[in-house]
């Protein structure tokens, strides 16, 4: 099925407001930004997926290809900003794989464009995009802050170590997802999931080790986790472990 | 002082062969994109600080700054994975730790360019730049599985999810140097590498949780930990936490 045959021409025709219009042509230009390098997109298939004319295109985003990607580009920021949110209850390893079934759904459904943004190298990029890109970032270890009791405005702002873990652990996920999309989109998503929050619980661990406030807000959150969730079935899986590194610990 | 000052111009008529000439200019251009984003550096500070003439730079390098600064990258890339081999030797925790004094000793010696390569978005940026930055990133991979005893040619090739790790790590490792370098080199870089070895301990030991490979690997490596050691010290910090977490554990 060609780009036309899915939007027939006749949509051009529809009234719409200049908003609906814009919306229109944004979520047309998003499918295509999607699942290409931004690059590899050209006007006339945004014009022909949205089944309008290349000016009428042009009337909407002067700036053209640019302008259409950017303005895309930030109107994905802002839904994958919105899968941060979590409401703070319950187990927060259960939050946590809420909110990365989320996002790992959002990078399955954006995989090229989301490959393609990262890696860079493209001439789509500029300041502005790696802004967004940034803002994205922010929202995101903003949010991860609030779960462990020290975000902005919650009276106990993180010290330098808490929000250094919280951003290393980010890019690790992005990392992890860049790769996760190379090999194929294997293992399951599920896995991939389960896997990053065990290293988000195994990071605040070894973090807590050597650091006064993130082991304090590891004592608070602590007892929140349940030997049914994420924290128990790690805990578990890790007791052999831990029984063949005895000799690593001074005897009692 | 300035650059001229530090390399007075009476050098410019010292005789050179060829190859001491390019190794005396690409000197000059990898201490100049060391300390600045590839943009703001010119060919005529690189003629300044070489003490030579900048028709003289462009004998050498006739595609000028950006032929000038791949070469240089080139060059601290070769560098880099210089500091990556460490003899298969001693605890493996140790081994890290000598290899991370070493990327961290690199890291501080070329901040901003370091910085401005990774961030992206200069115009120094290629595809051939990029290449150079991913061989850098497979080559510690590389050097990573080999310790792990998963290496290419030791028979034990290594499982996805073994190199998935072992690439997530080397990502977070990046970030965190980037953070490090944006927060005025804070903490110590004695502080960040014992973070960063803790980080991988755990890694592994939330991998090998799930993994049956990685577990084969961890049980190999884990007889050459001291309770002097990395591993040692994190095991013993993390020994109040693991009583913490006892409800996490099913009832013996």
């Amino acid at each position: 099925m060609t780009p036309a045959a899915a939007a027939p021409p006749s949509r051009a025709y529809r009234r719409l407001s200049v908003e609906e219009r814009r919306t229109q042509l944004l979520g047309a230009a998003l499918t295509l930004f999607a699942h290409r390098a931004p690059d590899e997109v050209s006007l006339d298939e945004v014009a022909t997926v949205a089944g309008v004319s290349r000016p009428l295109v042009y009337r909407y985003f002067p700036g053209g290809r640019q302008q259409l990607y950017e303005a895309a580009l930030r109107s994905a920021a802002e839904q994958l900003i919105l899968c941060f949110a979590e409401p703070a209850v319950g187990p927060p390893t259960e939050r946590v794989t809420r909110v990365l079934d989320r996002y790992l759904a959002f990078v399955d459904e954006h995989d090229a464009g989301f490959s393609a943004l990262l890696r860079g190298g493209s001439v789509a990029e500029t300041s502005r995009t790696s802004t967004i890109v940034d803002e994205v970032r922010r929202a995101a270890a903003e949010q991860i802050l609030l779960h462990l009791g020290r975000g902005t405005g919650t009276g106990s702002e993180p010290a330098p170590r808490l929000r250094m873990m919280v951003r290393t652990w980010i890019a690790a996920v992005e990392a992890a997802s860049l790769i996760w999309l190379d090999e194929g989109k294997q293992p399951p998503a599920s896995d991939l999931r389960d896997w990053l929050v065990d290293q988000f619980i195994g990071l605040l661990a070894v973090t807590a080790a050597t650091d006064a406030e993130t082991a304090s807000a590891v004592a608070e959150l602590l007892p929140l986790e349940t030997a049914a969730g994420p924290a128990g079935r790690l805990a578990d899986r890790l007791a052999p472990l831990i029984g063949a590194a005895a000799h690593l610990l001074p005897p009692h």
